[in-house]
């Protein structure tokens, strides 16, 4: 008998006949003597919908209200709890629902992409102890003085992997509409293989680069708790998936897989206010400090500085969806920036090859530049780290530019060790 | 400048244009000077999709998982208090939203039909003590044990009238579709009056007759608690709808209104075990016990004990909903009813002329009669109580039977004291 959490994404409770499928998913694992906790996503395009009805009052309502974002995004997952456990029930299986409050989800108090801070998970527990499926909604929270919050993209991730390191899982079951982990998005490449397993930290990179498949902050969040992942099919739920887990026979090195990321824009800010030695970057700084209390994400971030100018110039990628608020806030620090000169950029794709210790391999970097090359892909910029090379080009080229270096690495074959 | 609670129910915020427009009567109280907190109810057909999806799963959802309905349910009005906190910030306003739960709306641990047991109103009271307006969820609750319930049908009168009570507003407007209270449904009656004013005694007859303006708990608690309810149009604002208050000087007595309910069917139990003088009634007294404990009301009971036979007759209405729940509880309890032949009718109609002091003035009952004779519409069941007569009929003839005895009595002309 396993302690086991259950995560069930949007695609898996689209409607309710899917949830009827997933329910019995749950109650197989049950049957089979398991100690079952599921954490369920809003239904489908629930969230969409809502949005939609937000943006009928705001053109950017997480912008203009995000307190009142979170209030109304918090009753997607409240809704697919109620029927997920209802289902449960008509399958004979006793099962009560938890909202992320009264699961003790408890976050910081920022909303849209709150951190969790604790899980107190009493009820869950009890739940547990009297042999019942606890069923918690995902994505959602509440602070110390009982506001609702919501966790931002992939948030039931992190909900199913902090609840399952409060109550000692043995392991976490992300479900999911693909198979596992690809070396490759599947719909892009069909030669994609599923890895067996992957390392927390190769997810943590491919997650950050635009794998869909779990989000960054929940497998960090499982490598820190040691907390075992698989990631499975809802449709196809006797495939094992891939095993996230920390490495244990180590190679010495892998190319785990390719990501595409079509959700970045790239920012640039030319002329930006000189570089002093007393003051270096100091309106950079303030700019970077904001968006982490802003909860938004950058990545591939450059200072350029050109011998002959005395201006330096900042480049940046963050998320499209971000976009409206990162330009109002270097607006507010324009004088501090020394009044740049901004230019954004979306028609962007970001492909990135993850695996271990890349940059003692610079083979790897001059294998993605001769790909590139040789296909006459142009590319804007570049950014290499211990895990990973990230490059981005105009939008048209990455899905090609990512069937190119699948095959120059020949990640159809097997995982590779250069 | 008074302290208002406006209550907007689910026609009143059907769409977010109208929600926009619900918004602007808020504000425009605000602007006068008031204090004010609003309830909202879910959006107008919210309610049925939600029930829709559940009954995928469960044939009678509320009867078979009343805990996880409430928390299906309860998103609904969570949804319309973000997206009217919006609206409201977007007219320039400060508000926020509150759950039942956050707006300390406490009940008794019962789902589907839960009863206000207290409200905390600090939270609320603390908005408004900044300048801000609260916007509460109607319909919801949260037990001790931070259990989610809901409040039934008409649920968010209740809500918004305990709030009331609880920070001594000056008055509760309830916001609706209809213009106030009339004397009989101007949908079927176009000569029908809006009242300017009605007593509570009167409103709480006609809202347990079947007149739909407002639930008769809500009725009963303003009445309780002293506060003065305006029923009045969100479309026309400007009207001042009907005030619901203690009567100041009565006349001998009135007619306020004819009230039609669709919504009843009859049981009928023949053959009931014999009634000995040691148990009178035993199994009935248990049926009515139980009833009471999950919530469903019963409207004119009747035992009927006919000389010529030892066993007796009873006969009772209930709402057509709780029709499932009602006969798997007499086929419960059926060896202690003595196994009794049931007979249920749902083709129904009740009419019922609602006034003070009915039972001094035969006048009326006799009116009632004569009218139903001379149309030659069947009577299958009659009570009268201090404040109303109500007549059973076969459903088809409910409207007219609305119709003659609204005419009979005059009631277009103003209302009559006989």
């Amino acid at each position: 008998m396993a302690r086991l959490v259950q995560k069930f994404g949007g695609t898996s409770v689209a409607d309710v006949q899917k949830i009827k499928k997933a329910a019995e998913i749950t109650a197989a694992a049950v049957a089979e003597g398991h100690e079952v906790t599921t954490v369920i996503s809003a239904m489908g395009h629930t969230t969409d919908h809502l949005i939609g009805l937000a943006e009928q009052i705001y053109a950017d309502p997480h912008g203009a209200s995000p307190r009142e974002m979170d209030m109304l995004l918090a009753t997607g997952e409240q809704v697919s709890i109620a029927l997920f456990t209802m289902a449960l029930q008509s399958l004979g299986q006793v099962a009560r629902s938890f909202t992320g409050a009264q699961a003790g989800i408890i976050t910081e108090n920022r909303h849209g992409t709150a951190r969790i801070q604790e899980v107190r998970s009493d009820k869950v527990e009890a739940t547990l102890a009297r042999g019942e499926i606890a069923v918690v909604a995902g994505f959602q929270g509440v602070t110390e003085s009982d506001e609702l919050t919501t966790l931002g993209r992939g948030g039931s991730d992190t909900t199913a992997v902090a609840l399952a390191a409060s109550i000692g899982a043995d392991r976490c079951d992300i479900y999911t509409d693909v198979a596992g982990v690809y070396t490759a998005d599947p719909r892009i490449i069909t030669e994609a293989r599923c890895l067996p397993s992957v390392s927390y930290e190769e997810m943590l990179e491919l997650a950050a680069t635009g794998a869909q498949v779990m989000n960054a902050r929940s497998v960090e969040l499982a490598m820190d708790n040691h907390v075992p992942i698989r990631v499975r099919s809802t449709f196809m739920p006797e495939n094992p998936g891939t095993l996230i887990t920390h490495r244990v026979a180590a190679p010495e090195y892998t190319i785990a897989g390719i990501a595409l990321d079509m959700n970045s824009a790239v920012l640039k800010l030319k002329s930006l206010s000189p570089i002093s030695d007393t003051k270096p970057l100091e309106g950079v700084s303030a700019l970077f400090t904001r968006l982490t209390e802003l909860g938004i994400q950058t990545d591939m971030v450059m200072v350029l500085k050109r011998e002959d100018e005395p201006t330096s110039e900042l480049v940046f990628t963050v998320e499209k969806t971000t976009l409206p608020r990162v330009q109002q806030l270097i607006e507010a620090l324009a004088s501090a920036l020394g009044n740049p000169l901004m230019q954004v950029e979306t028609d962007i794709a970001k492909v990135s090859v993850v695996g271990r210790r890349l940059t003692n391999r610079p083979e790897v970097v001059a294998g993605v530049f001769e790909t590139l090359n040789e296909a006459a892909i142009p590319v804007q910029m570049v950014a290499t780290g211990d895990m990973r090379v990230s490059v981005l080009m105009p939008a048209r080229f990455g899905r090609d530019a990512v069937k190119l270096i699948h095959k120059k690495f020949s990640l159809d074959e097997g995982t590779i060790t250069v």
